[in-house]
């Protein structure tokens, strides 16, 4: 039996613009006590917007956190009552200018469970409609279509460091083979 | 051209037992200026033990920030001057009792790059030898051996929900079709 941990005290240590930090002390079996760090995030989407041609829409820029410049598939932040389908159909269309005829949802999952709720929800974008991409303000993002064998040989190559990005890639290929 | 963020101000916030947070000022083009929320954390490893049989042996445990409890490959943070490879061993033991005759390692990863540092090495572990799990004290840890084909279904079902071991799972089933 895995035992659920109780909370016995909670204390708020940061309300951030994107993130939140709390520190729970939570009640263990044989009434030991320990502390859990858990950032609090909104959730997010990603999407895999996939051509005819089998070519994924990829945007890359630059991630503070780890100071280089990271190739990903599209994704975002959901919006205060947003749904994550309008959500994976605002960031698409924002990052890259592309609207799907297509959007299919593919499962959702916690980036980082040790220490956050972060939750991403994955959709497949399909039947592609080019149109113009209208970044944020302070999003500084560039688009590149590649080819979806080329990204798997790039996973395992390490040129492609981003967790959902790699997750992402493996699933539309294991689906769509 | 996607321009580096330059930092101009830095605010420590909290140092915990496991991450750290601070929150960033950096300058973008323009002059603009913007803040940027960063978690930090020492790393991780994230193993695939396989059998022979094409099981992979998986690890059950309560998260506590997402209140459930999850089905993972084995993982655990690097200590302070530990080397991944040798964390993947110990953590592999510690939370199996498994050890590997053949470690290799597949490629790292960015679990959160949008606020934080976390990376993940993963390392695929065959030729299994059985022994006994010493998880640490405050980890209460149930293992489960479950068959490749089942585990992709599961991931698919929306069963599995950690992204490591999404992402794991579909790496071991590509390389070792």
């Amino acid at each position: 039996m895995i035992p659920n941990e109780i909370t016995i005290k909670s204390d708020r240590i940061y309300e951030g613009k994107m993130i939140q930090l709390r520190v729970d002390t939570v009640l263990l079996p044989g009434e030991k006590q320990a502390t859990r760090e858990i950032v609090e995030h909104p959730g997010a989407v990603a999407i895999v917007p996939i051509t005819e041609d089998n070519k994924i829409i990829m945007v890359k820029q630059f991630r503070k956190p780890v100071e280089s410049i990271l190739l990903e598939v599209p994704a975002g932040k959901i919006d205060k009552d947003e749904e994550p389908l309008s959500c994976a159909i605002r960031e698409l269309k924002e990052e890259t200018g592309y609207e799907a005829k297509n959007m299919q949802f593919l499962f959702s999952f916690y980036t980082s469970p040790g220490f956050s709720n972060e939750r991403i929800y994955l959709y497949l974008a399909k039947d592609l409609i080019k149109g113009k991409a209208s970044p944020d303000e302070d999003e500084h993002i560039e688009m590149e279509c590649i080819d979806m064998d080329k990204l798997v040989s790039m996973v395992y190559d390490g040129k492609i460091k981003d967790s959902k990005t790699i997750l992402a890639i493996l699933a539309a290929k294991d689906l769509l083979k």
